[in-house]
């Protein structure tokens, strides 16, 4: 934990500074060390819990992350005060399975949520998230959380598998993705790929996406130029209502997937075209929400996470968006797809730093359970760890090992620095291919993947197949549940 | 500029939370506004300048570039108090020429520093920056400044090339690149990749570089794994020295230029492996430049710019750097290959924020000048502008043209969002093709090169041939004099 020890020197030389100007206007000289445990004494039991959930957007698109025309100062300013991850994932490449191993807590082929031969759920699907299932909002009920589900949902859009039969008091949003419920009528990738040449993807009537109320569709097609600032609204109204309670809240925008909308404001704002104008949109959310917690009174008692469902949806081309230096993007199980930005922000409570580390969105729920003192379900196999010691104590992540489904099959392990690829297969590109001696990257070293270092470590493989064979004796599927769709 | 103001935000919000937690330590209220304008009038007429410029170091190399594993607090912090520029550019992708158009503020194929022959000056070269030239020392001279030039040089290194005839007070440091003077002999591009994949790179005997204080050699081989922490020494005792005159500091390390050396304090410290180790080093020097600037009470009064010669050397693996998102690297002009990392600092003084407007290292000899009030040269053609709007004011960068030299080659040209290729090249790969109907991409929508829109707009192509035009009227180009080289 060098890199936040480090950091916190970097904050503290800041801080210094700031007290240097300060004194010059009589300001009494203080202790920098004693803010933190002062404040620490003055934290109630029961913190609230954000997360805040992007849609496609990709490592290299903040711009802490990299990216040299995409502005995202309230983002970056949230980085600079809490934690920026540069080795944080999520449990899938594409939609539906990520949302589901954030929910649950478990990787999504453990509850039926993924899937070799339909990727994500559609307007037609049959099922969706299973009632057996334990999500993230029913830990927090049990702890007498008030909990809001906003924004995208696509866990399932019939009444039994939405939010509000998910643990959640409320919901709020498009239950799918923006791109569905399409009215152009196509049937091939190809065809798909065609439309998104058309003028019409510019048009909000082309996506008659439902916009509901808890159960309730309230408009539709949803006017998606001002999706992303009703989703704000919602947000901010909640945090208001629910201050004195503590609450969890699931802000999950519906953009930057493609079809990208703005509100009037950004639309043609940014250096980076329309994908930046959606991305300073929600950069700006993101700012509108911790305004809110502030305005409260609520920041050192808020733990407020942001990060997106899956990289780069990389063949919208320019309106697409970037894994930076990473390769590839949504879709496959190279690090574009699957490592995303993620702040973890609560001033005062958590350190601030740089991680280094690994963590997942899976971790999210555990490291949740834990600080409300619910238990973590006992009877299955949860995928999370709690990160309480990297949140809050400066301690190395408990995390050492992440595993990279695509569909329900494993492509491929990390253990440690190491990432062994079992199976390659570009996002939308050719067959799988399948490496008798695995590809061998240290990501730490090689982040883009560029280097197969397999030769020169069958030690290192040895290592990752013992692990995976670990896994997978513990593994047991779930059916696929994505397959049945269709009248 | 929204940017900045977006980001000025942004600190004014960090600055009210300091303040809140310091009102708790009876910190008496105060207006934010009220500093800046306060601390303006104290400012002296000549400010310091420190120049700090890395010599391979890509765009993607530093934490707040995008780098996941290379952890740079220090620039990071620097970049958060100063201003980040994201579409700055060198003069050429490629040490020498590079360092001309720094030192000249002119593009180096005016002052002979390019060719398309050979790329660089070498040990055997026979000549360097000719004396014709007015160097920003001299500049800095005739406004009475202390000068001095400590580390990587490369523009010659005969006495009469030497800094000490360029208008530095005073030299410290390897004349050339710290990979010179190498003791296995090879003849080939090919000989010298194989030689990069032996255990002599590891050996500082290897490299028989000299170590120059002056005009006189006082090392040899010099120590390079303590070339960095002597370079950092040298510059904090030059400021403490000079702290009561105004001074102009080229602080040029040679790293992490390969070999990769560090001191033993960074050796296998950083997760990104040895190129980490020595970026980490680099980062650790900036942090103690800047500490003395501080100690001396000279940070309101000291611009300090950090910058790099050219993007990573992609063809030496892991242990060259990475251009993040750019495409390519060093020797190419794609975007990797020039575009660079760059901090301006000057706390109370350069408006902080992210500055997405074009700037170069060309445009350092006019804006110093300019600050100074010694007229830029008007016997000859420069290349530089002013950015005293840019830093001071929060106004547009007066730069919208940038020409991408390869040798004494045009290759590309940017004006305004848009780049137009006319030859493309790899660093190190197959012949340059020329294209008739020149490449054209929007940098700023596509940042990676990905996607040509020549065919949609010719008349953004037409503008930039006339920009080309206008540009090649009144182009001089000096005597190739890096070709004359051997016994």
């Amino acid at each position: 934990m060098k890199s936040i020890v480090n950091n916190i020197n970097g904050m503290l030389r800041l801080f210094a500074s700031f007290i240097m100007i300060a004194s010059a206007y009589s300001c009494q000289g203080m202790q920098e060390q004693e803010i933190t445990a002062e404040k620490q004494t003055e934290l109630r039991d029961k913190p609230n819990f954000v997360v805040i959930f992007a849609d496609d957007l990709g490592y290299g698109d903040l711009s802490s992350y990299g990216h040299p025309t995409i502005r995202t100062p309230y983002l970056d300013q949230m980085a600079h005060e809490g934690q920026k991850w540069t080795n944080f994932y999520v449990g899938a490449s594409v939609c539906t399975p990520s949302r589901a191993a954030l929910m649950t807590g478990r990787l999504p082929v453990r509850s039926g949520m993924a899937s070799s031969k339909v990727r994500v759920l559609f307007p037609d699907s049959h099922n969706g998230l299973p009632q057996s299932e334990v999500t993230i909002a029913e830990q927090m009920k049990k702890a007498g959380y008030a909990t809001a589900a906003i924004g995208k949902w696509h866990l399932g859009h019939k009444e039994e598998y939405l939010p509000t039969s998910h643990g959640f008091d409320s919901y709020f949003g498009i239950p799918y993705s923006n791109d569905m419920d399409n009215t152009v009528p196509f049937r091939s990738m190809e065809g798909y790929m065609q439309f998104w040449k058309s003028e019409a993807r510019k048009d909000i009537n082309t996506f008659n996406v439902p916009l509901m109320r808890d159960t309730k569709i309230i408009e539709r097609p949803a006017n998606q130029h001002t999706i992303t600032k009703r989703y704000t609204e919602e947000a901010v109204k909640f945090i208001n209502d629910k201050k004195d309670s503590p609450f969890f809240l699931y802000l999950a925008h519906n953009l930057p997937h493609v079809p990208l909308f703005t509100s009037e404001e950004f639309q043609g704002t940014s250096p980076r075209g329309l994908y930046g104008d959606v991305v300073e949109e929600i950069d700006h959310s993101v700012g509108q929400v911790l305004k809110a917690i502030k305005d409260n009174g609520l920041a050192e008692n808020t733990i407020v996470v942001f990060t997106s469902d899956n990289g780069p949806w990389l063949i919208m081309n320019e309106e697409g968006g970037s894994a930076g230096l990473l390769r590839n993007g949504k879709g496959s199980t190279w690090e574009g797809g699957m490592r995303e930005p993620c702040i973890f922000w609560a001033p005062g409570r958590i350190q601030p730093g740089i991680v280094t580390d690994l963590g997942t969105t899976m971790d999210l729920f555990t490291t949740f359970s834990n600080i409300v003192d619910v238990p973590v379900p006992d009877d299955r196999e949860m995928d999370g760890v709690d990160l309480a010691p990297v949140l809050f104590h400066g301690q190395n992540s408990p995390r050492n090992e992440m595993f990279y489904y695509r569909g329900d099959k494993l492509y491929a392990a990390r253990v440690g620095d190491y990432k062994a690829h079992y199976i390659t297969q570009d996002a939308y590109g050719p067959e799988a291919t399948e490496h008798e001696v695995p590809l061998l990257y240290n990501l730490n070293v090689d982040p883009s993947e560029k280097y197969d270092i397999s030769k020169e470590n069958p030690d290192v493989i040895a290592k990752i197949n013992a692990a995976v064979k670990t896994h997978n004796e513990k593994m047991i599927k779930a059916p696929d549940l994505l397959k049945d769709r269709g009248e």
